[in-house]
C-alpha cells in the first residue's frame, strides 16, 4: 500500500486545546502533576512560537469542573474561546467548529482533559470530516493508564496520529536555521536535561 | 481513507454483561477489587441512567464459577438472564443471541470476565455478524497484564472500539443538558476524585 | 533485646484522622482513588464497629483544603471535631491534644492527608509523649510513592508502627467469636474479593 | 469493512512449538520463571487434550542453547520432531513445513522462544503462504518487556492473532458438555486460583 | 554494638504453617498465582527434606474461607493440625502454641496468608516470647505490595528476620556434601531456571 | 525506649546544596526531569522564605560535570560558595565545614547528587560530629531505584531522618498564621495540584 | 487479505544511524544507560559483521547536541557522514537522501535519538517514497514511555516494521551454518545472558 | 546514639567475589543482564584500581552452577581462589576465612550469587566476627525483588551497610586529586551517561 505523510506544516494547522480546566486537572494520574504542567505549557509555547491559530473551549468552568488554567488564558488573549454550555464533545458546540472552519486549515492538532472523552471525541468528528488529526498525547491526560491505553488505541485504528509536543515542535520547525535561539530557547525551557546540555555549553565557551 | 465516527447511540445500543461472577472475579488481576468492583458497577449504573436494554449471562452458576454478582442482579430484575448451560462463546447460546437480535440495535457494549474468552469470543462473533462493537475494558477483567494486551489487540484489529465506563456515559449522554443533576450524581457516585470536586464546590457557594 | 508486643487494644486505643479534606485528597497519588476512598471508610468503619474514640481535625476546611470528607461528618457526628486555625502539626493545637488525653487512651491510631505532613508529624509528636502509635499506612495519602517512602521510614526509625486497616481491624478483633456477623460483615463491604467468597460460600449453602 | 471470525477449530488446526530449549529458556525475561514454565506445560496439555498434531523442533541442541525442555519431548513421543541443523527461520527447514504441510491443517498456532525469532519469523512465513496464524504470546519469550512489545506489533500488523493458551482452550473446546472433567482438570491443573475455587467448591458439597 | 548471627539449624526449628486456605489464596495479590503456589510448596518440601516439625493451623475453614490447600494436608497428614474456632491469631489458640511448646525448638519459620494478619500477629507473639522468628516472606501472601511493606516493616522493627524459602533451604543444608542429590532434586522441582541448568549440564555430560 | 522528636527549627537550621550541576544532573534517573528540577527548586525557595543559611558547593565545575545550576546561583548571591578542588566527600572541604560551623546551627539539612556520594558521604560526616541532620531525599537524585534504596538505608541506620521538601517546608512553618499568602504562593508555585485548588477556589469567591 | 513477508535481505539493506551524539544521549530514558549502549553497539556490529552500507549523520555536533558516539566514528570510518546544518528531519538533507539512494538498496534499517523525531521523521519519509522501513526500536531511545508508545504507533500505523537489534541479526543472517563462529562470537558480545550459556558449554567440554 | 562514620578506607579493607558463575548468573532477575554484568566488572575495576586485595570462590563449578565468569579469572590472576567442595556459606570454608584473616583488613566489602545466600551468609558470619560489612548490592543479584528486599532487610537490621559499585568508588577514592585521570577514566568505562559528559567536554574543549 502507498502511504503519503502528511507532515505537519505550521502554515497549515490549528490548535485546539479543550478543557484545561483546573477542577479537571485533578484527575489527572498518568502524568505526574509537574510532567503534566510542563507538557500543556509546552504546547502553548509552541503554538505561540509558530503564530498557530489556537482555539480554547472549555466545559461547566463556573462549576466543579474550575476555570480554565489561568497561564492559557493568558497566553493566548485573543484567541476564540468556547465556554461551552453543556455539550461534551465540544465539536457538537456549532461556534467551535465554525471557528476551526474559519482558520481554513486542514491539520488539527488536539490536546485536553480528559483523554478519552474531551480529546478522542472531538478527534473522531474532526477525522470524519476529513481533518488530518493528530493528538497530542503528552498535553492529554485521563484517569490512569489503562484508560489511556483503551483511548489512544481507538483514536489511532480511526486514523489520528499520536503525537507528543517535542514532536509537534521538530515537525513544526523543520530546520534550526529557521530560528536557532527562538527555537532552542523554547526547548530548554521545557526540558531541563536540554538546558542542563546548554549550560554546559555555554559555560565551557566562556571558559575556552 | 474515510472514516465514519459511529457514535454511540443511546437509543441503538444494548449492553451484554457476561460472567461477572463471584468466583471468576477472583481470577482478576488487571485491576484492583476496589477499583474493578466500582467500574462493573458503573457501566451498570450507566445502562440503568441511560434505560439501555441489557441482557445478563453467566456459565455454570452453580459450580465453581459461583454465581453473579448480586448488585447486578438486583439492579436488572426484568433484564433477559441466560445462565449457560456450557457455550463458552456465549454467542453460541441461541436464546442469547436471540435476546439481542430481538433489542433490534446495531451497536453492543460489552463486558465481562476474563477478558480474552468471555469477552473476546462473542465480540469478535459480534464483529462478523455487522455490529458495531464497543468493548467496555474497564469492566473487563482476566488474569494479568500480558493477557489483557493481547485480548485487547485482537479485539482491536478486528474493528471492536476499546472504550472505559466513563467513556461510555459520556459518549451517550452527549449534552450535560440532558440531566446535569442526574449525570452529574452518577459520575460522583464512581469517581471519589470528582465528588471531592463536588463537595468542594457545594462547600463554597454554600460559604459565599 | 526483648520485646514486648503491644498489641492494639479496644479498649485503650483512640483514633485520629487528620485533614481527610475534598481539597487535600486531590493531592494523593500513591493510591487509586477507589482505593483509597475505601480504606478511609473501612477505617472509619472498624471505630464505629469497636466504638472507639474517634477525633477529626481539618485545615483551613473553608480553603482550598476543602472541606472535610462529608461520610466521616455523618459517621462521627458526636467526634470531637478541631478546625485547626491554622496549626500544620495538629499536636500543636492545644484542644486537639486535650481531647486526646480526655479519652485516656494511651495507643493512638493515626491516619491523614498527607502522610509525610499531617499524619508523621502528630505521629512524632505523640511517640515523644510517650504514646504507642500505629500510623494507618493505607487510609494516609500522599504525592508519590516516594514522598510516602521516606516519611514511612521517618516514622518506623522514631518507633512507630505501620499498620493497614484490614491489620488493625483484626488485631482489635482478636477472636471472630465476638461477632462473626459483624466483622464479616464489615469485611465484605470493604473488601470485594472477600464478599465474592461469602458469596459464592451462601450460594452453595442455599443450593447444597 | 467486513470482518470473518475464524475461529480456531480443533479439527484444522497444528501447533508447532519452536526452540522450547534449556538454555535458551534462561534468556526469558519478560515472565517470572514460575509463570513461563506454566504457560508452556499448560499449552501442551490443550494440545494433548484435544488430540492436536503436534511438531516440534529446536536449535543446535547440543551446543549451548541446550535440550529441549524434558516434559515436552515426553508429552509427544510420536510428534515430528526436528533438530534442525542451523536454519534460523524454521519455516526455512523444508522437513519442518513438509510436516506441517501433512497434517492438511489451514490454521497454525505457534509458541516459541524467543519471541521476535523463533515465532516471528514463521509466524510471517506462514501468514505469507496463507495460513491462519495464532501466537501463543504467553508460551512464547524473550528479553524484556521492550522486545516482546516490538515482536508483538510486527506480528499483528502482519495479520497474526495474538492469544494466550487460556484462550486457545477456551477457543477450542467451545462447549464444556463436551468434557466437563477433563477440561475442568487441565485448568484447575494450570490456573492455581480456579484449583482454589474448584477445592472450595467441592469441600462444601461434601460437607453440605 | 555486638550481633550474633542465629543460624537456622535443623535440629532447633519449627515450621508453622498458619491460614493457606483456597479462599484466602484467593485474596493473596503480591504474587502471581503461579509463583505464590510455588513458593508455598517449595517451603513444605523443605520442611520434609530436613524433617523439621511443622505445625498446621486453619481458620473457619468449613466458611467462606475455604479448606486447607489440599497438597499441605497429603504432605503433612501426621502433623499437628489446629482447625482453630475463632482466634484471629493463632497463638491465641492454646493448644497450637502447646504444640509448639512441645517441639522443643526455640527457632520459628512462620508462613501464612494474609501477611499482616496471619503472619505477623503470631511473629510479634512468638519474639515476645523469646523465640528466634524467621519470616518466610514469598510464602506469605497479602492484598499488595503497600500492605506487604508495612507489615514486613512492623515484624522486622520488632526484630523478626525476613527471609525467603529458597535461603531457608540454603541456611538449613548448610553443605551440599550433605545430600546432593536431594537437595538438587528439590531445587530443580521448585526452580525452573535451576532445572534449567541441570540438564543442560547433564545432556551434555552425557555427549560428552 | 523514649523518643525525643528534634522538629525542624528555622532559627536552628542550616541547609548544604551539594553539587547541583549540570552535568552530574544528566545521570539523575529517579525522578523525571520535570519533577528533579521542581523539588531542587521548591528547596530553595523554601530556604530563601525562612531566611536559613544556605552553603553551596560544587565538584570540579570547570569540568564535564558542568556548572551549578544557574537558578541557584541567582537565588543565593551571598550564599558561601565553595567550588571544591577534589573533595569527593564535601566535608572533607576546610572550609565548607567551616563555614557550616560558622552558622551556629545544629541542624542540617542535605540534598545533592549523586544520593549515594555527594548527600551520603556529608551526611555521614555531620552525624558523627553530632549534628541533626534531614536528608532532603526528592531534592537528590541518582541514577536509579536500587542506589537511591541503599544509600537511604545506610543513611537512615546511622540516624539521618528522610524528609521530602514539602515535608520541609510544614515542619519549618508549623503555623499557617505566620503567613498564609506567602507560604501559600510557595506551595502554589511548585505543587501544580496546589494550584489548581487555589484557582478553583479563587474563581468561585469572585463569582459568589 | 493477502500478506508479503517482505525479509531482511543483506544484499538488499542499508543502515541509516541518526544522532547518536553524546548530548542527546543524556536524554534518553526509556532505557538504562548500560542497555542503550549495548543496544546501539550490537546494531552496529551486525551492520560490521553482514558488511550493510551504514550512513552516519548528526545535527549540530559543536552545539551542546554533542560529539557523536565516538565508538561510532571509529567502527565506520569510510561511511558516508552528514553532520546536518540544521534540517531536523535527516530526509531533508539532500545529501543524505543522495547517498542512501546511492546504495541501490531498498530497504532500510533506522536508528537513531531520538525517537520521535530523529528516527520517527526519517522513517515517515522513507515510507512515503516507498522503501521497506525496520525500524531498530532498542537501538533508538526518547525521554520516557508515553513518547516511546505515541512514536511507535505512528511509524506502525504507517507502514514500518518494528524491530530488535537481535531480530535484526538473526533476520540477516538466516542460517548459523553460513558462519556460526562469527555470529555466536557477536551475540555473546552483546548478550551476556548467551555469553553465560557458552561459557558453561565450552568449560564442560573441555572437563568432559 | 552517637554515631561513628567508619568511612571505606582502601589501606583496610578487602573485597570478597562470591559465586559469580556463568550458570547461578542465569538466575539473576532483579538487574538486567547488560547493568549487572557492567556492574559486577565495575567493582572488579575498582577492587585493580585501589589495589584493593580480593578473594575469589565458587560453588561446584565443575556442575550446572558453571565457571567463574571469565573475566574476573583473567583480572585478578594471583587472588586467593577457593573452589568450594560444597559449603554453601563460603565462610565455613576454613581456608576461605583464614586467607580473608591473612589479609589483615578489618572492612570487608562483600558482592555475589544470590543475594540472600551467598551474600546474606558470610555477611552475617562476618558480623558475628566483628568485621565492617559493606554488602555492594548491585553487584549482588538474584531471582527477583520481593527476594532482594528480604534479604537487604536482614544484612542492614544485622549492622551491614548498603552500597553500590559507585559509591564504594568514591568513599575509597576520597579526593579526585588522588588520580583524576585514572579515576576518571574508570567511570567513563562503568557509566555510560558520564563518559558522554566528558566526550562532549572534551571535543569542545578541542574545537574552543
Amino acid at each position: 500500500m502507498s502511504f503519503t505523510y502528511n507532515r505537519l506544516d505550521k502554515n497549515d494547522v490549528a490548535l485546539l486545546m479543550v478543557d484545561h480546566q483546573a477542577g479537571l486537572l485533578s484527575l489527572v494520574r498518568d502524568f505526574s502533576p509537574d510532567d503534566f504542567k510542563n507538557n500543556v505549557l509546552a504546547l502553548a509555547d509552541i503554538a505561540k512560537f509558530f503564530d498557530i491559530p489556537t482555539i480554547l473551549t472549555t466545559s461547566f468552568e463556573t462549576g466543579p469542573n474550575g476555570p480554565i488554567v489561568p497561564e492559557l488564558k493568558e497566553m493566548f488573549p485573543q484567541a476564540p474561546y468556547f465556554a461551552r454550555p453543556g455539550q461534551i464533545n465540544a465539536w457538537d458546540n456549532e461556534e467551535f467548529v465554525a471557528a476551526i472552519k474559519a482558520t481554513g486549515k486542514k491539520q488539527l492538532l488536539i490536546a485536553g482533559v480528559v483523554t478519552e472523552v474531551c480529546v478522542a471525541f472531538p478527534v473522531l468528528s474532526a477525522l470524519e470530516e476529513g481533518y488530518e488529526v493528530f493528538v497530542v498525547t503528552d498535553a492529554s491526560g485521563t484517569f490512569n493508564q489503562t484508560t489511556r491505553d483503551a483511548a489512544w488505541d481507538r483514536m489511532s485504528q480511526a486514523g489520528a496520529q499520536l503525537m507528543t509536543w517535542f514532536a509537534v515542535g521538530g515537525e513544526l520547525h523543520r530546520d534550526w536555521r529557521n530560528d536557532i535561539e527562538g527555537f532552542g530557547g523554547l526547548l530548554a525551557g521545557h526540558l531541563p536535561a536540554y538546558a542542563n546540555l546548554m549550560q554546559s555549553y555555554s559555560q565551557q565557551n566562556q571558559l575556552g
